[in-house]
């Protein structure tokens, strides 16, 4: 099992190295740089949008975070991080899942780029404002969910908690907590796991 | 079982609807107006953003149109819709079921917006160029599986085909599949099938 990653802080790689640490498997990582590496025909063929993290499983590379990380749930399935088939906590499993990437990730990662990473006459404020506009539904609709129970499906941490939990890490980064306990519970919780840890600050 | 969708033409409840007639489940359709009904208190319960689709099952509204047809294709798993846990077909669709709402949707939609629906004092024309940047290397992607099979995943249709399908209608709707034969192909083979004829023009 290949990890292709970036050197850089922050990539959607660290969903698929926690929930391997979760689930204990080894892998290796191939680490690109995002302007060079990952713009080869080579990556391209892996990768055609050029961006990471992508993962190579029994030689067959798959994209999209979240599809890796229900992928590896459901070949684990013994160790409890993807709900059983046909349950409602599988269908709220899958909702909290897909949540992230179309409704999260986009103004959470846009406001780090128009915010911090892009060169200041490159930011533009607008899609600051648009992010903390869906910020603003977001926050207390995970609220509602986290100030009831201590992850997002039932009563254990699941896959769900490594996707979102992605998301909500990026945004105690930019200070988007503040004002919202139950989600810097659930980051205190998210982030005492040795497997957290080891994606986050391992190599 | 409830859907909530809107009286607007091109909404993701499109997928709701394909995936319900695929499996020829009877479902109720709540049609609210975008502006009016899904601000008021009562539906922001069921989707904290206001917006559509929202699903109802046994009493409880899950959203996200993707995680909805997995969760309808996982209960009526004898109608093939998808494929068995832990094979490689299965992560092909989760990747598949992924890459539409973290990749597609949100150019194609924005595209619609700041092309045709938004006065034209309100649109966007760096938004425009962004999605079709995207598409530039979307569509190369999906004709390299489309070329080859006739579905995205293995050789049976799926909610893959559903959820990135919806993406591929709209698309042909602004022309965008012009230059890409193996799309349109594609497309005419989804159009055919009875139950999107009914999800698109019947309800």
């Amino acid at each position: 099992m290949k990890l292709y990653d970036a050197a850089m802080p922050g990539t959607r790689g660290a969903r698929v190295r926690w929930i391997l640490e979760e689930l204990g498997i080894p892998y290796d990582v191939k680490t690109l740089d995002l302007r060079k590496d990952a713009k080869q025909p080579e990556y391209l063929e892996i990768h055609p949008h050029g961006r990471v993290p992508a993962f190579e499983i029994e030689g067959e590379a798959i994209i999209e975070s979240a599809a890796i990380c229900m992928q590896l749930a459901d070949l684990h399935a013994d160790r409890g991080l993807a709900p059983k088939l046909g349950t409602p906590e599988r269908a709220r499993w899958y909702q909290w899942i897909v949540y992230a990437p179309a409704t999260l990730d986009g103004p959470i990662v846009e406001r780090l780029f128009h915010t911090a990473l892009l060169p200041p006459d490159k930011r533009r404020p607008e899609l600051v404002e648009r992010a903390d506009a869906t910020w603003k539904t977001a926050a207390p609709f995970l609220t509602k969910t986290l100030s009831k129970q201590d992850w997002l499906v039932g009563d254990a941490f699941t896959a769900a908690d490594v996707v979102v939990g992605y998301d909500v890490a990026l945004a105690a980064n930019m200070g988007m907590l503040e004002g919202h306990p139950a989600l810097q519970a659930y980051l205190g919780r998210l982030s005492s796991r040795p497997a957290f840890v080891k994606a986050y600050e391992g190599g």
